[in-house]
């Protein structure tokens, strides 16, 4: 068996709500999505997006591996196939590989196009023949496939017929409203099979009951061969089908060389890339096989199980899809793990002395609080820091005043006074801005310039904060805890800082604090030898 | 055939990465999730947790339909069965049923338990006739069934047979790793359907390969009768089955009566509900059938087709599960949308008057500004009341000014002043609280209270602050949005509002003033004609 796969993460997945994708986007993701390894690259449907055509002009000079594939319908009611807009379309996209579309299901030909049950055979036959006239590998998918199988078998079946006919080389079935069900999708993948002789069945599967991946697996086990699919499952709607499960399913699980391993391993970083250039990055999170959580282990039966034997509760390897195992910290309630993440940031808590002691109590008592470091390890490296004396505090707050006013429903006004010593000396600054975290990032900047270290002015005018995330904890009158989490990026790096507390600005506070703390204390200074070295060459 | 859930969203859920649960939460989720209809309601897991004993105390007064259920380990090795700390604190939560795992996986046994094959049996046959003897019904989870399957079968499967012998009610089949495939959930749910008498068989399925649904199918395809899953799919790493497709699933493609439709048709909302309080209201947008996108229609052939009928591209209908139809050409449909939500509230948005072009244009621009009102009604209500005149505004803020001094990294103190019209009249007031949010509360009571209207004291005074979410939209430099939803509850009902802004203090407030004009507005008054009618008998 040996399986293709088209992913048209630039086609249906541009089809999602919040995806909007220029051309450059879309050259981006064609030579990430083609370094996974794919067997057709569907690039674009010029007859909806007419800008698809230059993305196939520019697409060809990438050197892609992958075929690259335009989709499109089959030509429309009473009109000459030769003279058919949309078709001569994909004709100009010049691609290898052409991805027709036609209707199958009744429904659709009589209350959507409007044409007879015969006219949209031979729409179907005419686009086929066509295409094939020209040159082209003709992949047809019959849309709505099995929503035909289930109100009219017969005509959904003839449509089949008609493109074997034809000489489509893939005879791909459309669960276009996503609403089959596996034992459906075995049933219709095995008829068609048996109609096929040996030319390949694929699937296109969309996701509104959630069962796009089941629904393509319960095909690849009834015989099915090629299957559509996107990065991260993109596609109207909900999507369809996610490569980045299906991929590892049938490379680990099934034993299918569907890509190679150095291409699998690749496979989380691409996933994250193309989440945050299509602007889903945020949506990761909890992705199976490639989101941040999948191998994050959390209570302590868990987390001693997997250091036990990492296969207690990993179903695959983390690194051969490019990701990793993550022992989380709330409920390491054990010294043996707090050492292990210690060690991570070269803080030694493996001895009994009274000062790892107290160490591990801080920590505790942290993450009674709440604490969770997992996307801010800056504030967890900056704690341990400060408890074994490596780092020594830049900023000590003695007193802060935030003084906002709000007129009317929008317009607010916000001033910072901040008592401070700075490197040990007493400072008393003000600033104002924009918002209160504005403000009080605003302050703490103006506490740094006063202080005779010129390398603290210069290092935080290249810093930016590129990211302010605030979540509840827990909610309910006197309960309230809300962590707030600040990313900063100095050109070079980006690191994450987090505040818990049941007062927003507070927590927005200690975060801002240790941010910037983070970025001063971890800083690369210019290198006193390497100064010394040029200035005398002798 | 009849199915029975188990919804583990209080104790599979808990352990999600970013959840973490106060006992007020786990007690307005318990009351949520019962309203779907499901069987079982395990609230927790007492040995891990346990302040999960106080939730199932004050949870035995909520009166909830679904049976309380209650999880832990089979007894530890070597120990006697009624000296057995964790079996204990499963005791003492006082439910009906208990939920029982035990290792039937050889790796586990040997490497994480790390005691003889033997002695597993026993602690499983003594844990299912201890609590038999005390009266509870039994749900066994066969922990790693399918990788035990897959191993060392005969091991598996005498488990079982201890499981059976010892009395267990349901016998439930772990994919702890979520690493099965259908096939083999549905060889291994065959097995133990042979061997299992009629007692139900279930299954417990994890999510890291993205086939915890599928999974599912597949077992219940192959004669499972009993599913545990969470609303959202929430749980340990990328989660477990998910409620929220399985029950559309088995209701309106199977056939399975599992909810009744009312039931069903709260589907939605009770996602998104219990989505904002476990602060991942976030995370919602793309999931299917209760998601924001999956009856969302982007192109136009695919808008043009669901408009001619919407089976075209929909595989159920939206409102039998309580969501709703997107069609997102700018300008086509979405009046009659808000036209819909506006009548349920009492405005007619139908007629083509200036009066509502202008109410439209608002409610645009506040969706536009990222306003979503889900879970936040009482603030959609309170616009249109305003907008279409019904209600009149209270309290008209002039300027709001607030002041807080922070000491140290953890004192505070907070002051506010208000000047604003109350009713119409001046009003200058002063108030101060232990963080932003209590302070601002309470100017505003502040303000209330010096107004002649006693009534609006007295209601005031039974109105509590019953929960606060933050939420960032979007973040990263200027792009900062954060969405504040508050609840209050007056003793009789509860209600949602939401504020957005860039800057917190003011989404915040924006909420509360909304919570406390929506609560005054709409509190039912004493009714004068039954005063009159008591005063005068006559």
């Amino acid at each position: 068996m040996n399986i293709t796969l088209l992913d048209t993460t630039l086609r249906d997945g541009a089809l999602t709500e919040d995806i909007n994708l220029s051309i450059p986007d879309k050259l981006r993701l064609a030579s990430l999505i083609d370094s996974l390894g794919v067997t057709y690259l569907e690039g674009g449907w010029p007859q909806v997006f007419e800008s698809d055509l230059e993305f196939f002009e520019q697409a060809a000079e990438l050197d892609l591996k992958a075929k690259l594939t335009v989709f499109g319908a089959t030509r429309r009611p009473e009109t000459r196939v030769d003279r058919d807009a949309n078709l001569r379309l994909m004709l100009a996209a010049s691609t290898p590989v052409v991805h027709l579309y036609g209707k199958v299901w009744t429904l659709h030909v009589e209350k959507v196009l409007r044409t007879t049950r015969k006219e949209n055979l031979a729409m179907l036959r005419d686009s086929v023949e066509f295409m094939k006239s020209h040159g082209k590998e003709v992949i047809f998918t019959a849309e709505h496939f099995f929503d035909g199988l289930r109100t009219d078998p017969g005509y959904a079946l003839e449509n089949i017929q008609v493109a074997l006919e034809a000489g489509a080389d893939v005879l791909s079935l459309g669960d276009s409203n996503g609403g089959a069900l596996p034992w459906e999708i075995e049933a219709g993948v095995k008829q068609v099979l048996q109609m096929a002789g040996g030319r390949p069945v694929g699937l296109h599967l969309h996701d509104d009951l959630g069962m796009a991946l089941g629904n393509a697996l319960a095909g690849v086990h009834a015989g099915a061969t090629h299957v559509q699919g996107t990065v991260n499952g993109y596609g109207a709607r909900t999507g369809i089908t996610d490569l980045t499960t299906l991929l590892p399913i049938l490379k680990l699980k099934m034993g299918q060389e569907v890509v190679s391993d150095e291409q699998l391993a690749r496979l989380t970083r691409v996933a994250h890339q193309v989440a945050e250039i299509v602007g889903l990055g945020g949506e990761m999170a909890y992705k199976p096989v490639v989101g941040d959580k999948v191998f994050a282990h959390k209570t302590q039966t868990h987390v001693s199980a997997v250091l036990s034997d990492p296969e207690a509760y990993e179903t695959i390897d983390p690194e051969r899809v490019g990701n990793r195992r993550k022992l989380l910290i709330p409920g390491l309630t054990r010294p043996t793990y707090l050492q292990e993440i210690a060690r991570r940031y070269g803080v030694d808590l493996s001895g009994d002395s009274v000062a790892n002691a107290r160490i591990l109590e801080v920590l505790r008592k942290l993450e009674e609080q709440g604490y969770t470091f997992e996307d801010a390890e800056a504030s967890l490296e900056l704690r341990l820091g400060y408890l074994s004396g490596r780092f020594q505090p830049i900023l000590e707050v003695e007193r802060l005043r935030l003084f906002q006013v709000i007129r009317g429903r929008t317009q607010s006004v916000v001033e910072a006074a901040l008592r401070a010593r700075v490197d040990g000396r007493a400072e008393y600054v003000a600033a104002e801005g924009e918002g209160p975290i504005d403000t009080l990032y605003r302050v703490i900047l103006e506490a740094l310039s006063v202080v005779e270290n010129l390398d603290y002015r210069s290092y935080m005018q290249n810093v930016l904060v590129s990211a302010f995330r605030v979540r509840t904890l827990s909610s309910g009158g006197e309960d309230l805890r809300v962590r707030v989490s600040i990313s900063m990026h100095d050109g070079q790096r980006e690191w994450t800082t987090v505040g818990i507390d049941s007062d927003l600005i507070r927590a927005a506070w200690l975060a801002l604090v240790d941010g910037v703390e983070y970025g001063l204390l971890t800083r690369r200074r210019p290198d006193p030898d390497a100064g010394a070295a040029i200035s005398s060459p002798s």
